[in-house]
């Protein structure tokens, strides 16, 4: 009888209709009736990535589609840019250096957004920088960095912006085409509210420049053969139909819904998560530039972190997510993105007041839930 | 009212069990409880690969996991020998050739089986040859290689043998340790009866010390990361969790069959239809090594080929493949693997009879099915 609640910053909850779609007997990829899908598909992911350039699906998780970005875009040799503000960040770093891409690092401090300032900066400094790496949301440590304002430094250079919104999108207001990104890259499993598998990427006629000149070798990320396909309304390789069918379910679902409310829920619910902690007497990790897809909160001094979110887990069915690397038992995050709604926020909550009263922490108890349930009523 | 019919090879029907089990509340992949589900999982992965070795998961198609393989056993200016004897065998090449390797190509008649004797003959006028890349169920053709006995030639080679069950694996016998194939990749939705998203790769320790030397640029395809994370019963990246908790359905349900049973199964399914093609007057496309997993048959002299299988699919709901490349228009393909059994093969044939006969084709109506009957009988 035990009930099981999902808050992790993906995979995210998966609405009912969605799962009901994937358990559909399977269709043919090479059919006129799965082509209809991917048109469909592919003018709704334009609506949801805000951009009229094409966006290409890739059976492959986040980073398969972060790595696209990068052998797409560079080739060994070139300098990239990267934003290091946590473990998603360092990916970007990473990737580019298996590739023998060299990388200028902007260390930001976990907690922290980077400046655009910086940014310039260091453009500046390096005008052989053809791409800049950066994050919408860093999942790691729920810091949301301001697109917008980088991508205004990036307006007259000639270097392309790239954006991780693996955990953003959908959840996090990211103009692509009226800001300037040139790519975005995504996941399924976080604010589109499917399972992980699927991977995307958009991109500006600029960065196709780069695509066309990249001599990276590849083959099964090769958006060159991605586009070839798509532009006959087809994916160069086999690809995920199950996903791609409960995609089209969860375009819809949140075309009915409109972005702009679906931005001011996730922030009603981060500002209803920040309220929570802060009247337990709570410290959030990155107070300063807090995420609207998921919050980072410091484990209190003598707490066990991982305990915390094990008990939490195992013995309440409620799943948060504990730190990564070197935020490991320091920090717990709550996400609220995708189908995750007020009412599984204050579960949350609840679970989290327990938890926390069992391993003896001091507070008033219902605080967290008074403090959030008076931001929903707002 | 229309009832729809899946027999192709790739992606298979699924199995009620395993649309339910991907239908259930989607869980974390960073748990106890997902762990558990991937220890059992790699141990019956081994089992259906016939080795000992670590079966790695990842979350891409086929080709990814055929990408998988090139990357991580040979570095720029390595040399490989490919077996290409259709769409797929050149798939090897095109990989191979991405990322600047030499490609030595035998290269097969479409429709006929690679010769052992042709691979000794290369492998001594070549020795810098590293790995030999094969098939063992060439899709597009419809043709089974000699696995075993290409392994033999290789026995004593200092090369390693690749093999691409994609479409073979669940199907056609394949002892990968016996026969001392080095690695194997497969994909998910073939005889494993899932949708697509899932790639799978086995290393023998000989190939794995080429995965350890190779210099290719990889990140999200380095089996080195891959094999760090299966240690910990985890995954680098985030996996398809939807699918992998779906796999664990279907290898119980091919554990309860067992192999020997899956593959005479495969087999019976494989004489029905080539019975009953000729004994429509047909001619199979690949007479002398016909695969177990699907069946090429020639479109009769005067037919419209594409319309056949258009008509097939389109006015009566049975979706057959057609040709590929080269063989468009010129076969057509009934796959009989996974969870396709018996009587969805009367029903194919029975509704290949129908269109054929409305396109003008002579036949005695009910020969092929007749056919077909007298095999399931015996």
């Amino acid at each position: 009888m035990k009930k099981e609640y999902l808050l992790t910053p993906g995979p995210t909850p998966l609405p009912p209709q969605i799962s009901l779609a994937m358990a559909q007997p399977i269709i043919h990829h090479r059919t006129p009736q799965f082509q209809e899908i991917l048109k469909e598909v592919s003018v709704n992911l334009k609506w949801v990535f805000q951009t009229v350039n094409d966006v290409f699906i890739l059976s492959a998780s986040g980073t398969g589609a972060m790595e696209c970005a990068v052998i797409n875009l560079l080739s060994r040799g070139d300098t990239a840019l990267v934003v290091q503000g946590g473990k998603f960040g360092e990916r970007w770093t990473e990737i580019a250096r298996a590739y023998g891409i060299i990388v200028e690092v902007i260390d930001v401090e976990w907690g922290k957004a980077v400046s655009a300032e910086e940014i310039a900066k260091r453009l500046k400094a390096c005008p052989q920088i053809k791409a800049v790496f950066t994050t919408l949301c860093e999942t790691s440590t729920g810091v949301d960095n301001d697109i917008n304002k980088i991508a205004q430094v990036l307006k007259n250079s000639a270097a392309v912006l790239v954006v991780d919104a693996i955990s953003g999108l959908g959840a996090v207001d990211l103009k692509t085409d009226l800001w300037g990104v040139d790519v975005v890259v995504s996941g399924s499993q976080k604010g589109l509210m499917l399972p992980p598998g699927l991977g995307f990427i958009s991109v500006s006629p600029k960065a196709w420049k780069l695509v066309e000149a990249s001599q990276s070798p590849r083959y099964y990320l090769d958006l060159r053969k991605a586009k070839k396909a798509l532009d006959k309304s087809d994916t160069a390789f086999t690809s995920g139909i199950t996903l791609i069918i409960a995609l089209r379910e969860a375009l819809k679902m949140m075309q009915l819904d409109g972005l702009e409310n679906i931005f001011a829920r996730h922030k009603k619910m981060a500002d209803a998560v920040r309220a929570a902690a802060l009247a337990l007497g709570l410290e959030l990790f990155a107070p300063s530039a807090a995420s609207n897809a998921v919050t980072a909160v410091k484990v209190p001094a003598g707490l066990d972190g991982e305990k915390l979110v094990k008990t939490m887990r195992d013995v309440y069915g409620v799943t948060i997510a504990g730190g990564q690397d070197e935020l490991k038992g320091k920090v717990f995050r709550i996400a609220h993105m995708g189908f995750i709604a007020e009412f599984d926020i204050i579960t949350g909550l609840v679970c989290l007041e327990k938890v926390l009263y069992q391993m003896g922490y001091k507070f008033t108890i219902g605080a967290g839930v008074k403090a959030a349930e008076e931001v929903f009523l707002k």
